[in-house]
């Protein structure tokens, strides 16, 4: 079987630097492509390199410009020609750092950027890659014996359970949930589009729980201990659920217990 | 009690238009605003205030511009000092005119356009027009007899079907889609921030059909004939779910024949 191969977009820190560790560390024979917004300020992934120099390859790339992303799959297509895993990790939670409290909060600009970045990106990677991952060699997940149930790559689009339109109790966050329900949308549509192909891609959505990030950390104080994850455990969790991953899966969003959310 | 005043958003054709016939000629007493892009191009919209010159009044208003919203607010709050009911109706299939039927027309500016018309437009609408909707006088919907239940004012975001993300078996329209899951969640986060105030006000989102109107047009040949509702009607059911609207009711999605939509 071939090699597999992985990309982690926004992959300089938090959760996409924790899950190019744990491939690297926990799948011997796989790639990883790393890409992120500024490289040269990437210094824990650029010392990542120094250690899999072999099996590590760092791409810059803004999720917000659709021409990096277009070039950055030219550049997987020429060195791999292919790809069995996409996961889009990089969010914000409002260009200010902190969510709208209140519709005092909201304005047209901060909601935009939020959209962008959030929903957007993924959806325009999804686009430029998913090329590549239907000539994926399906090195992630579970395949099943029939062959035409089984999968080449798979698509993970990291939501949040604030994303939840039927979980939502308690209000406010307007960009930042807006993004990610839109984003399960995507998530949903990618399913239905690339699980009609043969062979077929999964995608699925990903809530992380509560993760000690840059995104986080103005909130810390109102999080359980217990409930407030490092990188690494909470990519822990999403890496085993990605690994029992079929295309009976697809189309869904999964929280970080492997129970499925509402949408 | 006071007269009821309304705003309709996009109110030079289509289910906008309708919205601003229905309430002139059903409910007397009623003030109708009625905004759009363009008043000088929206001729069947000034002769309607021909008709009802005390009743109607015109403004321009780009939902994409939060300067003409937040204008268009002043204006209400120094011709009426409140408001009723507030119909965000307009909105985009895709700048294209066509919905994307796979991945490949799927492009970044599309989304962010169908985006900030379709899913910003209405939230920031409801930031300037939330505090003249928190002084309405409940002119709209059902009050119960129980003071601390009765709503001063309502929200209608017109949503659609296919924004349901749990309903979506066909995929496609992804930017569409995605604006109007969006949407549904901003629906949620008014209807819980909105309904913790005294007074409430009530926060739904409404699927009009599929109505005969330019953004459907090039589908008109896949939709059943009586499937295809005249603005007239539907708008005839969607006032009908107006009328029996209470605090009970808010935060949901509702199709035209009142069922409940999944999000």
């Amino acid at each position: 079987m071939a090699a597999p191969i992985a990309l982690i977009q926004g992959a300089s820190r938090g959760l996409g630097l924790a899950f190019c560790k744990h491939i690297l560390n926990n799948k011997p024979l796989a790639s990883v492509v790393a890409t992120c917004r500024n490289p040269n300020g990437a210094d824990e992934l650029r010392g990542l390199v120094g250690q899999h120099p072999d099996r590590l390859t760092v791409l810059k790339l803004d999720v917000n410009q659709e021409e990096d992303i277009r070039g950055a799959a030219e550049r997987v297509k020429e060195a791999f020609g292919r790809l069995d895993l996409l996961v889009n990790s990089s969010a914000m939670l409002h260009p200010s750092g902190k969510g709208e409290t209140s519709l005092r909060d909201v304005s047209a600009q901060g909601i935009i950027s939020t959209l962008t970045t959030n929903t957007v990106g993924p959806l325009v990677m999804a686009k430029y890659f998913s090329p590549l991952l239907l000539k994926g060699s399906g090195g992630f997940g579970q395949q099943p014996s029939e062959k035409a149930k089984q999968h080449s790559g798979i698509i993970i689009n990291i939501t949040a359970k604030v994303g939840s339109i039927g979980d939502n109790g308690l209000g406010g966050w307007y960009s930042y949930r807006m993004s990610k329900a839109a984003l399960n949308m995507a998530t949903r549509n990618l399913s239905i589009e690339l699980g009609r192909s043969r062979p077929k891609v999964v995608c699925v959505s990903l809530h992380p729980g509560t993760v000690n990030t840059d995104l986080s950390r103005p909130y810390h104080k109102n999080v359980p201990k217990d409930k407030l994850f490092s990188s690494e455990h909470s990519v822990n969790c999403l890496m085993s659920i990605i690994n029992s991953l079929s295309i009976e899966k697809t189309g869904k969003a999964y929280s970080w217990d492997g129970a499925e959310l509402p949408w």
